[in-house]
């Protein structure tokens, strides 16, 4: 599969000629085609796997980015109602793609900054203004932005292989995903702090005990306890679960915007400055070691 | 007792004769009996019962919701330092009752929809709006409203046999008794919607562990453990205790008033479409199956 | 050492003469000694130790306040990243010196009461509005103030054999150190008031599970655990660190200062009055039975 055009899956559900089928239609034509993620039109749901082709470990560049928020774009006004994120392999994302970034800062560091956080920003907005529920089966490891913009999503199931990690301030990044807001309010100031500034690796167990998690399955029967769940879930009211969501994230949408605003400024500071580069070339470095 | 008018017991305190005392006994001659609660006036604070006559279920309708309202009225004027909140039985509170609100339903589905949920608003204000603190004796099952409203009072007890179960949207419910925002705030927005959204049952320990309970005490020492708190606290200052309260809920007051608003108007619309009574006769029925 | 004026240590940085430098030499003249803690400018960070002559249990009275918003201010101000807090023995910090207060309430209630409340709101705004990060090597039990200020810090470790205790409403205190909001934040309002209201007694590990604390490491290993995690904080970037800072404390830093002007004009109205006096002695006598 890899290397080659994936086209968008259609399960064939019975679709009433309606203006949101027909918008739906308009945007399968123009967007039919992912390089690096899966788009599964199910009955009821939209299903987004992570799937990059260049390596098995699933990292953000510009275009996967670009890509996960055109199929959340399409399932907002298709007649899904809500979004299954998964991905492909033992990894669920590693977090931004250094090395894919660090190549082009060699040439223009400063535009090629301003490009990535723009697209981040925009990235992480998709996820907090999507109004259908977002639901996540994190498969395996989710590192950085890949585990930061979890508690943007509204139910997080996880494999209990599955762990969080989201070393920024170690390698010499500020946090993002909003994780500067969402992480306190979820586990404390003290444990967030520990994640975001010591790197603190969270197994799936630990990260269902402070709340990032809903619910840890284990590896033999986690794809089955997820369907299961998801069965029930498109069973749902779709008028119901979406003013659900709504009243659950009411005052929040706002601030969390605010949020991602201010983090991606102090993003922007780090990477046109000297450095913030070299951080991040001994980063990426690292990561050859670690991983 | 069932069946029987209940009398408002007094356990004799002295009362001086002033303002405050004379309005409580004036109180008393309005509302001296009630049908489905037992209000019992102790030294130092006032015990509400929820025991309803017809079932053991503890369910909420319009009646017993003015009860508990009306209960609070009285223990917010006289001299108690505190309400202690508990049920008789194996149940603490099935929720709202719906078997009721389904025959009201069959008239004026309206009329019938608009009353249920203005009871509903004014039930959740008295406990939002209630200065002194509420503690709640949670000896058994907790379901729906039953649930939802634990966060809004202050100290939960709960009995290790007791759980709690909020399956809103999985019965094409919206959630109600400002769930939408205290159990994010609790629990994190993962664990809230796994209850919300996916109606995941809670034992005492997981809810203790995640927030919603203050702590568990195994159901031979249940009665006797709470029974020491309460003498302890009963010898705690009052103005020092509404002081405490105040601070702790200040900025939260205004908030909560504005999600009950907006919680009861999402209700209100389900209830009034076709699609929402449907899901409602389905809960009633499932009910009968699952209790 | 005890009885006798400690100098602050230098672990002699090379120190580059620029402003920042200059002024914090400036500092270093007029401050240069405390009494009851001792001030350690490391590498990087600067270390500070509650450590009182008269007991062993560093109790907060006004002028260990002072010294430790005093070598607040030097390290806001100096070459250093952080700062750790720490204390000398086996008790991190009892809280506020009620044996002390009372002495002084002999003479002149009204104006100890004003003096001391106006003590503690600096103090604790001091730690409100430190733009640093703040770790918290907690080596045993924190009472009072002294639990309830750790989560105005960023990183809080904890020593196994540690508890937290802050039993306010049981003593006719009213909450203090922002706890009010803070506690209920990280872990919900039922186990918010479980402490305050209730003393209940909070092991490090249950701090833990709570979001109170950031990890926790065995008597043997702590010295050693805390510090190769402030070797790799010290490594850092202070760009990084503090502008990550000051993301997560964001919209928290004006509220706070809030909550803490609250909850110091609680606490001024019960000093003054006869029944808070007559409360606190209770407290004073109770000690001596306690510890």
């Amino acid at each position: 599969m890899r290397g080659k055009k994936r086209k968008v899956m259609d399960d064939g559900r019975d679709q009433r000629f309606d203006k949101r089928v027909h918008f739906s239609v308009r945007l399968m034509k123009s967007a039919s085609t992912y390089k690096d993620i899966v788009v599964r039109k199910k009955d009821g749901f939209t299903q987004i796997l992570l799937s990059t082709r260049s390596t098995h470990k699933n990292p953000l560049n510009r275009e996967v980015m670009n890509e996960i928020q055109s199929a959340l774009d399409r399932a907002a006004v298709d007649d899904s109602k809500f979004v299954l994120l998964s991905a492909v392999g033992s990894v669920f994302c590693c977090g931004l793609d250094f090395d894919n970034f660090v190549k082009h800062l060699k040439y223009n560091r400063k535009r090629a900054s301003v490009k990535l956080v723009d697209t981040i920003k925009n990235f992480v907005n998709s996820f907090i203004e999507f109004q259908k529920a977002i639901i996540v089966s994190v498969n395996g490891l989710a590192i950085g932005l890949g585990a930061s913009i979890l508690p943007l999503c509204d139910v997080v199931w996880a494999n209990e292989k599955a762990w969080f990690q989201t070393p920024y301030t170690r390698f010499g990044q500020s946090p993002g995903g909003c994780s500067t807001i969402t992480f306190p309010k979820i586990m404390g100031r003290a444990a967030a702090n520990e994640t975001l500034i010591n790197g603190w690796k969270i197994h799936a167990q630990e990260a269902c005990a402070k709340g990032l998690v809903s619910q840890v399955f284990g590896p033999k029967s986690f794809t089955q306890e997820v369907m299961v769940r998801i069965q029930e879930i498109t069973s749902c009211n779709s008028f119901v679960l979406e003013n659900s969501k709504a009243l659950v994230r009411y005052n929040m949408k706002i601030e969390l915007k605010q949020v991602n605003e201010r983090e991606c400024e102090v993003l922007k500071k780090i990477w046109v400055s000297a450095q913030g580069m070299e951080y991040m070339l001994k980063y990426v470095q690292n990561k050859i070691h670690t991983f």
